[in-house]
């Protein structure tokens, strides 16, 4: 094998990264399950047809079995590119197994052909939970998602976080308020606010959604909007747009602020610029900024869809939202904004004093782990020197001497600290590390609350 | 989306059947952690050439971009096809930050394009773990790997299993040393045995690897020896072939064998039949049967390989055992071996007695989940006994009613437990189920040792 290169938007991370990210999913899953959300995979693959549909269908990998036999029918099969269409073509599948609503979480990696100089990712994880009802779905599991991932959110070593939340009720009834036809045209366009600015999207909205001057100034205006609390209301009644999906949004909206932020105080804001590429959500939308860190994107994103899961006989609305751990971890990583105590595992290094005592070293090993306590046996029998400093490199903190081996304590077991040195008598069936050194620990560096964008 | 169709060979979990998965990870990784294997994920995809050579090659999936531009390069990738291959490269491209030797444990999925019908999964989760050295590496890890796996296998709900060792250099030994030239071809017939027969196999050794019939009838001797000790060395001698590698290759197979039931007595045996497919192995092999359900095939296979990660300059010689989770669980589930408790990570259904005061029933959810107890709230204030009937119909063990809307006890909370009937005063500060009803639990249902083949 050659000295292989890096696959551009394939990252992949080194033990003390893929520590972060692995803390990150155990806190993700522990919240998920303390929330009464059960754990699913769904296939890597879908029917191309299934993936179609929404703008990012252009974006999928497709697949071929590299010696398909001659008239082997191309079963048609790409990467999935979320987990939201995945899980409800599984609902749709499974439905009369399925005890309804459920409650799910899945954390599994998604692919997307996604030009790699956007800095974007082509393969990445998510952690998503949905809700899913069959024939209707109570409206305060919007709530509900919004106060789970904030929970979540607030446990993770990471800057405060905003969720912004909108309504695709209240975009859709505003613009057919203005006499708008094509809401899709200008939810695409609004959509490129923040990538194109006011003045373009004005262009766009006029040429190609076809709205007036008046009704296009009208939408941009509406999309400035953001408010803590729920006073967007007036605001948006102030710009004089009447439509009965438009108050069906607004009182939505309203409610999924005052009740996220009476659970958790200052989780979330009205947003009325977040319109969210994928078209398949149908009221509230979410995204997530890091404060101080806004020029990353969401970290976290969802919404209701009340038409993803649906046969034609019955449907499946649901809504959900989803943490983006790859782009999280890579904003941690890659700003220093947490360390690690360790790459390894291991709590302690038994050293070996030669070969042939190997198995008395194992001993102490099985011993510790009974309790445990992680550990690895020196992988070879050089002198102690060289097994601490072994230890050392990989920061495993202490270094275990079976005690028939030393010369000064030809009886006991001792233990060392290897960073301050101190060596004690120990028993294997008995000694255990700080609760603090048992396994590694991820830090957040950030030690002040006045966060500020770094330039990147 | 109309009603979707299955697809072959790419099994999908229901609820109950994650938690059996999830829980047979959850074992490994904890195994694998206490002894000092650090978690690494590697991309799903590899550059098309690093995936060829060896019998698989023909059965990767390859992908391209839908919307790939015109003259855009093709970068040639497919879909790893197990998780050796990729963790040698990685140790290529990031030998610099690596310490050797390197321990590492891998739970990803993998993808081949096997032909369905022969009952293979073309999506499978794989968990694996390997020792990789820098320039050379200690043969104790061979006897490592078999403990390890081992130590795993007897903590899972399974039936008893055994893991069957042989060693290539003991087995291209004897092959030169009946004068055979194509080694691999040699290597390639036996591993048919169990497939086509012993007859078979002989026509294959004499017509295609150019053997004499009495050195073929030697070779397929030489794979029925199976001992459970390293008596199978005085077997080989029996057989009168001379060659210096064969020498090392018993010696090697008898310390693993003996090393390995030290430890964890009757857990290895040396079965000379074992030859594994993948052309990269140079020393020990490994495959691990399932007693009473041998037609399985093996649910743990791995081995020695000293050439798979070397950049010409630097090889990095490494063991590893794979644990087939997906295997492992397809047999377990599709043989009723095991039964859980429940589906859904809720011990508790919070009751809600109307809308209005759902807030209540939240504030109660949040003090249980403060104290690591999982819940969920009811989704509609139905009728307590339909909300009864929802928690018994998920295997939620109790049902929680905030006091403040029941009419007997105005001021306090009850809980129920819904299997008994016993309702008891509860304060959500201080109420915790019992242990054995705090988290799903996966049991065997394998009441008698005595396990035997089932027909399938």
């Amino acid at each position: 094998m050659a000295k292989p290169t890096r696959l551009s938007g394939f990252p992949e991370l080194l033990p003390s990264g893929r520590v972060i990210e692995q803390y990150l999913l155990d806190v993700a899953r522990q919240v998920f399950e303390l929330h009464g959300f059960l754990s699913l995979e769904t296939r890597a693959v879908e029917p191309i047809e299934n993936l179609q549909g929404g703008e990012i269908a252009k974006e999928i990998y497709v697949l071929r079995r590299m010696h398909a036999a001659d008239g082997e029918a191309d079963p048609g099969l790409g990467l999935h590119f979320d987990l939201t269409v995945p899980f409800a073509r599984y609902v749709l599948e499974n439905s009369a197994q399925l005890e309804f609503p459920l409650r799910r979480y899945q954390i599994q990696k998604v692919w997307r052909g996604e030009r790699p100089q956007d800095g974007r990712f082509r393969e990445f994880t998510q952690a998503d939970i949905d809700v899913v009802g069959s024939g209707a779905l109570a409206f305060h599991h919007e709530i509900e998602m919004a106060v789970v991932m904030s929970t979540l959110l607030a446990k993770l070593p990471i800057p405060p976080a905003i969720i912004q939340v909108n309504n695709r009720k209240l975009a859709e009834g505003f613009y057919l308020g203005v006499g708008a036809t094509d809401t899709q045209g200008v939810l695409r366009a609004i959509d490129k606010l923040d990538k194109i600015g006011a003045d373009r999207v004005r262009v766009l909205l006029e040429a190609e959604a076809g709205l007036t001057r008046e009704a296009a100034a009208k939408c941009i205006q509406l999309a400035s909007i953001k408010t803590p609390d729920a006073t967007f209301v007036d605001q948006v009644r102030a710009l004089g747009v009447q439509n009965d999906l438009l108050d069906e949004g607004l009182n939505e909206l309203a409610a999924v602020v005052a009740g996220a932020n009476a659970e958790r105080p200052g989780s979330v804001v009205a947003d009325l610029r977040i319109a969210r590429g994928l078209d398949y959500y149908t009221g509230t939308v979410y995204e997530t900024q890091l404060v101080g860190f806004e020029s990353v994107g969401s970290i976290s994103s969802g919404g209701r869809y009340d038409n993803l899961a649906s046969d034609g006989k019955q449907s499946y609305p649901g809504v959900g939202i989803s943490l983006g751990v790859s782009r999280l971890v890579s904003v941690l990583i890659g700003r220093d904004l947490v360390s690690v105590s360790r790459a390894v595992p291991s709590a302690v290094l038994v050293a070996v004093s030669d070969e042939a005592s190997r198995p008395a070293s194992e001993l102490v090993a099985r011993q510790l782990r009974n309790r445990g306590i992680s550990c690895e046996v020196a992988p070879s029998a050089d002198k102690f020197g060289k097994q601490i400093r072994f230890a050392d490199r990989r920061g495993i903190p202490f270094v275990w001497f079976p005690g028939a081996v030393q010369r000064e304590s030809p009886e006991g077991d001792t233990v060392k600290d290897i960073r301050t040195g101190d060596q004690v008598p120990a028993d294997a069936t008995k000694w255990a590390p700080p609760i603090d050194d048992l396994t590694p620990r991820v830090f957040s560096t950030i030690v002040t609350t006045a966060v500020s964008e770094e330039s990147s």
